[in-house]
């Protein structure tokens, strides 16, 4: 054991685990999930592969820790961010905004997000919960009547990654996606 | 290589198959989808453990034909079996009926379904292709308007194995799920 970093020490340590996912995504978003690898990203990142090493131990764990960067940032853009998606937006629009936002992240990052998704439990992660969670004080306040728990999961449930990957395969857009959703939540709010 | 079995052989081998996947269903309805070995599901049908290994190859060869056999089921009784789920009721009816139908097969034999499902590839399946298909045509039926391809997505989406485990373990009863999917499709219909 070594002595406990200084403060400069533990943010230079953070700046190059922003700056490693970072990398990591610019990857995987021109190359796709399978061009990721600890060579490539050190490389992208412009930091030696001991530091990619020690601080995401394998592969798997920068994947992991990929994907909590992405799916951080939708929180932060949804919870704390500009209208119409962050607060001050009516409601509806911002139910709108997130289902766009998120379509988008998935159908950039979905394989990904696949490829580290553990089938049986994918739906049980905090990410999931929180988006769902906020799904369900969105229909709250827009007063829909109903089981809005399970409301808010139907929203939910088209937004799967692995579901959204197959639909682009298909030839599916990204807008006609968006549409798509964008319709159901009328349907579902009760709203022409 | 033998000589080709005869009619009267191949009218037992396909009843013993049927045996088989009789009792590995039981087998997991009983005692979920670890229970479900070679030697429980000869045992449980009454044939030698022989039977099970030639006509199936090996556990994943069960499960795999287990599920098939679960999904086959349900196929025959939407598209040939009796009213409100077969031909003969009215739209809406019928296409309440089948995710009540299906809520239920998943509720039972989702564990197997989640352990033998390919995370990346499973809305990529004949059986999930065609329960699409029948809710499509069915939201046809309903003069639905909109993007219907992306409507029964949507309305197939929350009957996923995977995420019905998961409710049912927080403590979702099946009637509340079914109830839930009911009130969905006639949002979805934009009917009362």
């Amino acid at each position: 054991m070594g002595p406990p970093p200084s403060a400069s020490g533990r943010r230079d340590a953070q700046r190059n685990a922003t700056r490693v996912l970072d990398a990591a995504s610019t990857i995987v978003g021109r190359c796709g999930a399978k061009a990721l690898t600890m060579d490539a990203v050190a490389d992208q990142a412009g930091v030696g592969k001991g530091t990619v090493f020690r601080r995401f131990g394998n592969r798997a764990g920068l994947m992991a820790a990929l994907v909590d960067h992405i799916e951080r940032d939708l929180q932060e853009r949804f919870m704390t961010g500009p209208p119409p998606l962050g607060p001050g937006a009516p409601p509806l629009d911002r139910l709108l905004a997130f289902g766009a936002a998120r379509l988008e992240i998935v159908a950039a990052q979905g394989p990904l997000m696949i490829e580290i998704g553990d089938v049986g439990r994918r739906f049980d992660v905090p990410a999931h919960t929180l988006a769902l969670t906020h799904v369900r004080l969105l229909l709250r306040a827009l007063e829909v009547d109903g089981d809005v728990e399970l409301l808010a999961s139907a929203l939910m449930a088209p937004l799967d990654p692995a579901l959204v990957a197959l639909q682009r395969e298909r030839g599916m857009s990204l807008e006609r996606l968006v549409a798509g959703w964008h319709d159901l939540v009328r349907r579902v709010v009760r709203v022409r």
